[in-house]
């Protein structure tokens, strides 16, 4: 499979329809069926006990979901979450980077599924899993 | 039944241990079952098109299951989420806060399990909802 | 609100388009926005150590969603469930029926959101809690 | 990773404590981290359109990931599902078997989160994903 935009485009695209999270996501890898995703930790992020807050990774799983949506069917801002589940499994580091892996599952004509893996960067194991649905509006 | 702590006791503590979501969470009503919380909405959690992001209704689902078992088992700052799904049903309103609803289903030893709707305030029809279950740390 | 159907004939539909459960399930009521739906437990259901299995009990989940969404919009066979999460919370009774209570959060035209709790009959305490989405095929 | 008792050893084990399933269910592989599971699919399992019930899916999860979690502890019959989510995306075939294909995401002392992707036998594009989190008891 192939993206149907390019890494640089997808970026590009982000920083246009969310200025609000600009420089916080990184798309690193796309191709139409995984996805990479970067999220930048921050002070704020964080939590007591030297940890990254649950909205964090919720966002993005979010994100990635949404990217990897984008990645087959192109631009478009209207695709909204409808539907998703997550473990938090293990206790993210203060001090790195969040990295996603995300799957296409199912691309229909109305929704999509995908499912994510999210680590701690240079971690093996995840700290948290979550599959996001996203619906998408029909053509006009 | 009833909550072990006081709606301001509450408030007070969540102040404490969230310093950096000062101002944007109250807790209006707490009794060991039922839970409501408001979510103030500010310019930085608006998405385009006029709504609310997800990560700000999640955050609210978090805080909301959090409070909730904090009601049954007082001061617990280590409590942490493990699991969570949510289904988005409604577009919340730019111009309103949220209003969250939880109920205790169940609180064991070592975990609670809650379910939350939010709305928007002054509508009947939920946005979304949400069900968290928190890991309670066993005590000393 | 008010059911499209009595509950005599969602009861017959049931019969009629599940032949392989008839007698496992009954429709208590139903009104639009409640549904309450009793599963005779049979031996076949049990579990070791007194219990019912998980299968019995998505499946009363399931069917009280689908119950619960065709009270909204009448005989439609061909609906189909695409999410659920479902939290265990306490062991049910090998010797009492189950008994769902299910409440229609959102009925848009291509899907409904259901939660469900699911007791042993006579306790207080729900067993489990679910959520369900059912996908509502287009009309011709 | 290595597995803790043999497939042959986990079917055996399968037979004995669940004899109401027995010759539904067969393990393929298992490693201690990815586990392959066989459910075959029986007349009674069919729904209306030529598909395969919710629920049969359900238990195919649900027993998958408690082979998985086995395979990591050993025999252990009182470990039980605490949650739960699913999506269903593709209708199954009628006329195969179904395979499922879990990967163990964490193993805790008293719990473990596994994710189960459910394939009609043959088929590249899975009919449904599945995670499962199994609470396992204290050590005596």
């Amino acid at each position: 499979m192939q993206a149907v935009m390019s890494v640089a485009e997808m970026n590009a695209f982000m920083d246009e329809v969310f200025p609000q999270v600009s420089g916080e996501f990184e798309v690193e890898h796309m191709d139409g069926y995984e996805t990479v995703m970067r999220r930048r930790v921050k002070e704020s992020d964080l939590r007591p006990g030297g940890t990254v807050s649950g909205p964090t990774m919720f966002g993005l799983a979010d994100v990635t979901a949404y990217v990897a949506t984008m990645a087959c069917i192109g631009r478009e801002a209207l695709t909204v979450t409808t539907n998703c589940s997550m473990d938090f499994m293990r206790k993210p580091s203060a001090d790195r980077d969040l990295i996603a892996r995300a799957r296409m599952l199912k691309l229909g004509r109305t929704m999509s599924v995908t499912d994510i893996l999210i680590y701690s960067e240079g971690d093996e194991a995840p700290v948290a899993r979550a599959n996001m649905t996203y619906s998408i509006p029909p053509k006009r």
